[in-house]
C-alpha cells in the first residue's frame, strides 16, 4: 500500500486550502501526517469507501527496538492529537498534560505515546470540511457518516503503518474510551493493555437527547447553509456555540457548578435586570461557546457525535455485550468518576461485568471525585496514581526499560 | 381602583392586534380578563411601573358566600390559565386535569379555583408581546425584566379584584411552586394552605446554565429580530425549538427517558447513516421543539426564565431563608419527587428547614416516582392522594361544605 507521509507542517499531496475559506487544520495540519491515497480506501461500517485518507497525529517518546512501548491515546469530541504540546490555535497546553509526559503516569520517557486526530475530526485528519475528490470541494454533508469502530479502524492503518504490532496500552476517556473498547473488541491480539474512562458501552437516551439538541442547534443557524458554509467563508458560530454550551453542562456535576459559580454574580453587585450575563455561570459559558467555535468545525462536531450515538457494542454483538469481548487477552483498567452523570459509574459496571463474563483480566476504580465528567482531564490525583500504578506493573512484567533519565 | 373586566373572549379595550401579527392570545384571550389600568401601575421590582396591565385567567367551581373556598394555581414556565379546559391553541386537555376537576384531588365540586396566565406570559396577561402604550406596538425586549415577586403582586390584583380576603390554598409545580413561596412569603395572612410542588427556593447555577442556553438559542435566531420579530409576522421558531428540547431533556429522568425510548429506533429496523431522526428519542424531541413554537411566544419565554433565574428568596431575606418564613400562618405541605433532578428533593427540603426554624405548621412528602420533574404533571397516585387528604382535611377543620353533588 503506497503512502504518503509529511513532516509536521507539511502539507497533504492532494489538500489544498482555497483562497478565502477557513482554515481548519485539515488543509494544513501542524502535525506528522499520513496519507492513504485513493487507491487504498476506508471500508466504513455503512458500507461507504473513504479515500484518500489523512490521519494527522502527535508522538511523544522514542519507540524502543521491539516497539513494544507504544501507547495510543485516544481522544474525545471536542479533543485532538494536541494531547502535550501547545495546541496550534489555542496557544494553550496540551488537554492531557495532567497525564502524559516526562515522569507523568504516561511517562514519554518510557513509552512511545501516539496521539491521532481521529477519522472526522477538523485537525487534519480527514472530515467534512477536507476536500472532496470527487468534487474538489469540502465534503460537506456529503461526507458519510461514521462510527466509533470506523475511528479505530483509521486509527489500525496508522499503528500498521508506524510497523507496530502490539500496542503496549490504548487509553481514552469519554468517547477515547470508546475508543478503546473498540480496540480491544476489533484488534484483540494487538493490544496488551487498556484503560476506558469515564466512558460507556452504548450511548444512552439522554445523551443521545443533549447531542439532538446540539445538532439542531448547528442546523438552526443559516450560517450552517445545509453543511456548505466552507466557501461562503462563514460558520455558523452562533448555533455552534449553543450546541457547545449545552454539552458543556453536562460535563461538570451540579455539585461543582454550584461550588464554582453558584448564583454569583459577574462583575456587578445586584442584579441588572436585563439579559445580560449577570451571573457567573452565563459569563462562563457564553465564552466557553464563543472559544469553542475558532477552534472546531461545525460539520465535525455533527459527525462526531452522531458517531457517539451510534455507539452500541451491545446490540453490535446480538444483545449480549459480554460477546464483544470474547477472547480478549488485555488487561483492562476501567476508571470512572463517582459524580460523572454522562457516563456514570453504573456504564463502566457493565463493561467490567462483561468483561469478567468472558474472564478477562480486568480491574475496575471508582475515584470519588465533584468535577463530574471533565475530572478525567483534570488533576486527580487519585486517577493519576491508578493509571501510573497499573501501567508501571504492566511494563514491568514486559520487561519494559525503566524511564530514560536523559530526556 | 378603575378596573376592565371582560367576559371570556372578549377583547380588552386597549390592546388589539394589528393586521398581519402573530396572534400571541395577548391580543385576543380566551379568558375572563381583568385590566389595570394606566393609572394604576404595578410597581416592578426593578422599580419600573407597568400598566396598562391585563390578567387573563379561568375559573372552575362556585366560589362560596363567605369567599372561603378558592384556591389558586399558580402555573409552571410554559404552562397558562387552562389547568382543566381545553387548551385553545392546542385543543387538549388541560395541563393539570390529573390534580383539578369535578371528585379529583383539588375538586372543583367543592372549591373555587382560580388560575391566572402569569404576568410576563403570551396567553392574555401582559407581557412582551402585548402593546406598549408608548409606542402602540409590541413591547419585544422594551418589556421590563419581572421576577417572581412581580408575577405574585400581579395575581395579588386580581384576588383584591375577585373580593378574596384569604385564599384557602395557594398550589403550583416547578416556577408555580416558587409563586407558592412568595405568595406564603409576601401574603403571610392571606394564605390558609399551600401546597409547592417539585420546587426550589432558589434557582441553582446549573438550572441557570440550561435557561442560558434557551435564552442564547433563542436569540441566536436571525428570525429573533433583536425582540421585534412580530411585525416582521415571523417569529424564531427555530431556536425556540432548540430551547424547548434542551429544557425538556431536564423535565424527565434518565431512567424514563432510558425506559420510554432507549436506543430504539423510530419507524426503521436500521440505523440509517444520516441526520435523519433515527432514534425515537430523537423524534420525541424535534416534535417536542416543533409544537412548542405554535403556541408560545419566544419572547416570553425569555422574560420568563430570567424571572426564574432571579429568584432566591434566601438571597432576598438577608442570607437566611428562615426570616422570609418568618410570621407565616399557612399549613403547608411540601411534596418534592425522587428522580426529579431539576428541582432535587434537596430543594424542597431546604424550603421543609425553614419553615421548621420559623416554627411553621409543615408537612414533608417525598414521592417515590421515576418521571422526573415532570411527574408532578403526570398521573402519580401517591401525589394525588397526599393532596387530596391535606386540602381535605384543612377544609374539614375549616368547615368548608363537602363537595356538592348536584355540580
Amino acid at each position: 500500500m503506497a503512502t504518503f507521509s509529511a513532516e509536521p507542517g507539511g502539507d497533504s499531496p492532494s489538500v489544498k486550502p482555497t483562497s478565502g475559506q477557513r482554515l481548519f487544520e485539515v488543509h494544513s495540519p501542524s502535525s506528522s501526517l499520513i496519507v492513504f491515497p485513493e487507491d487504498a480506501p476506508l471500508r466504513l461500517e455503512s458500507g461507504q469507501l473513504l479515500a484518500p485518507l489523512s490521519i494527522a497525529y502527535q508522538t511523544y517518546g522514542t519507540l524502543n527496538a521491539d516497539k513494544s512501548n507504544a501507547i495510543l491515546i485516544c481522544h474525545a469530541l471536542t479533543g485532538d492529537q494536541h494531547v502535550a504540546n501547545v495546541h496550534p490555535i489555542t496557544g494553550k497546553s496540551g488537554w492531557w498534560e495532567t497525564l502524559v509526559g516526562p515522569g507523568k503516569p504516561v511517562d514519554t520517557n518510557r513509552f512511545f505515546v501516539i496521539c491521532p486526530n481521529i477519522l472526522g475530526g477538523c485537525m487534519g485528519s480527514t472530515g467534512p470540511a477536507s476536500l472532496n475528490p470527487k468534487t474538489g470541494k469540502p465534503y460537506g454533508v456529503d461526507f458519510p457518516v461514521i462510527t466509533i469502530g470506523d475511528m479505530v479502524d483509521a486509527q489500525v492503518r496508522l499503528i500498521d503503518h508506524l510497523g507496530i504490532d502490539v500496542l503496549f496500552s490504548v487509553i481514552g476517556g469519554s468517547m477515547g474510551g470508546m475508543q478503546v473498547l473498540e480496540w480491544v473488541t476489533r484488534q484483540k491480539h494487538r493490544v496488551a493493555t487498556a484503560i476506558p474512562i469515564a466512558t460507556a458501552p452504548w450511548h444512552s437516551a439522554q445523551n443521545i437527547a443533549f447531542h439532538e439538541v446540539g445538532r439542531q442547534a448547528v442546523m438552526a443557524d443559516p450560517d450552517w447553509r445545509s453543511g456548505n458554509y466552507y466557501e461562503a467563508g462563514v460558520v455558523p458560530k452562533n448555533g455552534l456555540a449553543v450546541a457547545r454550551m449545552a454539552a458543556h453542562i453536562t460535563y461538570l456535576s451540579e455539585k461543582a457548578l454550584q461550588g464554582k459559580f453558584g448564583r454569583n454574580l459577574q462583575d456587578r453587585k445586584a442584579r441588572s435586570f436585563s439579559f445580560d450575563a449577570d451571573f457567573k455561570i452565563e459569563s462562563y459559558l457564553r465564552h466557553q461557546g464563543s472559544t469553542f467555535v475558532d477552534r472546531f468545525d461545525a460539520n465535525s462536531y455533527l459527525y462526531i457525535t452522531r458517531a457517539m450515538d451510534y455507539f452500541d457494542l451491545e446490540g453490535a454483538y446480538g444483545g449480549k455485550l459480554a460477546n464483544a469481548f470474547a477472547g480478549t487477552t488485555a488487561e483492562i483498567c476501567v476508571v470512572s468518576f463517582t459524580s460523572d452523570w454522562l457516563y456514570p459509574t453504573r456504564d463502566s459496571k457493565a463493561i467490567v461485568k462483561a468483561l469478567n463474563a468472558v474472564a478477562a483480566n480486568v480491574s475496575f476504580v471508582e475515584i470519588e471525585s465533584d468535577k463530574g465528567h471533565d475530572a478525567f482531564l483534570l488533576d486527580e490525583p487519585e486517577f493519576h496514581a491508578t493509571a501510573r500504578g497499573f501501567l508501571s506493573a504492566a511494563a514491568a512484567k514486559r520487561g519494559l526499560a525503566q524511564a530514560s533519565e536523559a530526556r
